[in-house]
């Protein structure tokens, strides 16, 4: 399948230098290692090697893993392990519709959006409008635009949405927006909440312990990586060995 | 929305006794804390609590850890941290064809399946035929058969698909099966394994460095679970310390 | 070396049966694998194999370890990899002088018994009388009872000894004997703290922090043990994930 | 207890200068935040606060942690966690007699030497010389020469010591040494392997069981940091994933 103009794809020099990119005419983009022109990828498919001005480089189709590679980032950003699990246990599927907050560099949202497929829905809330424009802008060049709305707004004043499939919280003080969560679901809906320190965990679980949350789980994830060579395998040694913590829970109807 | 004959649900009791069912008239599920009657369900609500003959349950919307919980397990089965990092650092999305070996107890099949939607599709190899039988029941259980082809054969003898978005591969050996999947798999398309042993890691990374994949990773994934109280919140004891590690990478179409 | 009456031996039959023992004439060793009779055991060496009614065991020295799988054990314990890393980072060396509440099953008081040495000290003190009984038959049997001092006081009514070169608290409520434990240490003496949840290690870290103390660090050990096989090498599938946190700090005479 | 020429001291300035030195007349201490000169420690006492050129700086008694921050270090150097649970696990005590390869740059040297006392020996291998100029360099500043003997000696050619306590090797093959070990160490002693990768674990372990050591394990640990501060307490971001495997065993005399 020949590339053409509009379509996505992930430049991949190395495990470095992967930069995302929605084939345009007369763009160009530049590197550390040279740069090559949008009119060059025309024609060409998905894993090919490609010529830059220096060196040369891999054509990949986009992965979610790309996008976070390659992130604008004017906040701290989510892990991929994070919102794998955070999506996974969500129980969410394609076509459902979810409400997020906040939106931070969009990470989650363009992930909530890529699983939920062209019929699914994401609502994202954020008091911060800088922050939007960049999620927008991933979600452009990812052809997700579509299945996300936008809203700069403070959850904290409340949901607009009802009967959605999943909330997903990863804000300051998820915990005084629990009750308004469990008014937005439908019953026996998801409430996950990441968060970065003990405390916050201590609070959001006995707030969704309250607001007869169900199934409640606090849960940390941690990855590590493995440097192989043949008879000298091992774990990379130095990574990242925090991120946050992730508490869940399912929207039960009446008081058990 | 009422639930009615045919819908599935799952009967939440506590976090150690979760049933996944098919609503059929006439049958009972028996638990060692007291059975309740299909019949009951019918217009009940995902949400409600119910009566059983003692003792009370939730009914939730069956999620994919339900499964999990629930799963008949002739064989030891994925986590779901394994399998929600595998799905989404695989790139696939709603729509996409994937290969999968082996089937096993189907947890991983039944993953595959509910995330790739209604226009999705896992075709499922396994040199056992017992094991999927049970994996064929749990896809009946939860309305996604006909997104599954089940083949009774050995992957090693080759794949009969080409043009895939990606494969996965749970079996002892999947060093054997790495060309076979570079050739089936799309250019840019993910091959994800999952091993229990180092030396199998080894094995895997270098069969996929020898093939032409490249953003090569070997991972694993660590799942923390706290027990939180007001004020004395801490992780639990005594846990799941390994389930496996995982390897992945895209198959580039042009050597470096 | 031949063993002879008084002498303290490890029976070794594998390794979830390990029994400390101080050789008395005329005594009986019973296990499930059978027994042996002490008497039998003098004349022969550490390292020997020996038989008992049914099958046979190893004679070993005792190492803090065996002390550790044979305790007697009316509370929690602390785990060797804890105790071996509160030792390292507390300064001390043989001839010291400690203090250290709670006593428990002794597993930290005997420990240190054995790195200070000769002339060394251990003033250890607990509310309940009854732990302390175990604590002294567990030093009696290892010859160590010279070197500790066995308080049935509450430290939080103040330490009796000064001067001393660390303090060791494993308590609930840690925080509230740090100012006594400042009192009582030589000027840059350490002390080390160890507790299960993360609010008392917030409290206790925060509190030292207000009595002068630097360097200060809490940390958090994590064991994994590996199954080795040739060729099939992996980390054991369930274990301990979580024992407790230390923090530990020195004293420092004038404020920063 | 006032300081005088040809004392230790550890001159703290903040956690990440930490400098290490034996008091000489005339001398300086310069630093990026200062320098000091040892005369003026001279009359102080370990606690003090001291005026620098520039700011001011605790003086603190010296713990082995501070000579692992100041080490001077040519090659890789173990980590406290490593070496605590190595000698904690070797069942050594004060006077005891102990082997070592190789050297490096001496810092489980020291330990070992600091930890077994005034009659304690160590004996440690190296091929490397100039290694072990820097470890005599850090025993004679520790006033710890006494207490070790610095073989220029491949160990793997033979220990000429018998009757030792322990062996610890961390060197690239210590598989070729096991059954030199296993000859030097006193029935029942431990003998205490570092590697970094999960091949050299394999290896060793398996020709620990081939030479009769019994009670062997091969296991890692982790060590976690948290940062605290009041209602924000969680673990550090970014920090050392891996250091390496340990293996241990005891030497009985006679076969299974």
């Amino acid at each position: 399948m020949a590339l053409k103009e509009g379509d996505i794809v992930t430049i991949w020099i190395d495990s470095k230098r992967v930069f995302l990119l929605k084939i345009t005419k007369g763009k160009k983009l530049e590197t550390d290692k040279g740069y090559i022109l949008h009119d060059d990828l025309i024609g060409k498919e998905y894993g090919d090697l490609v010529k830059m001005s220096r060196g040369s480089a891999y054509l990949l189709k986009p992965f979610l893993e790309d996008i976070y590679l390659d992130l604008k980032r004017p906040s701290q950003v989510l892990y991929p392990k994070d919102v794998a699990y955070m999506i996974y246990s969500s129980g969410i599927k394609p076509g459902d519709k979810v409400v997020e907050a906040g939106t931070g560099s969009g990470f989650l949202t363009i992930s909530l959006a890529y699983f939920l497929g062209k019929e699914g829905k994401v609502v994202t809330y954020d008091i911060r409008k800088d922050m939007q424009e960049t999620a927008k802008y991933n979600a452009y060049i990812l052809n997700l635009t579509d299945r996300i709305e936008f809203k700069n707004k403070d959850i904290k004043n409340g949901i607009d949405e009802s009967d959605v499939d999943a909330v997903f919280l990863d804000m300051p003080c998820p915990w005084e927006v629990v009750s308004k969560a469990y008014e937005a679901l439908k019953p026996s809906g998801a409430l996950i909440v990441f968060v970065p320190t003990v405390n916050q965990v201590e609070k959001s679980y006995l707030e969704m312990e309250k607001y007869n949350f169900i199934e409640i789980h606090a849960e940390e994830l941690l990855l590590r990586e493995y440097k192989v060579k043949e008879g000298a395998t091992r774990p990379k040694n130095i990574g990242v060995v925090h991120t946050g913590f992730i508490i869940r829970g399912r929207k039960s109807i009446k008081p058990l």
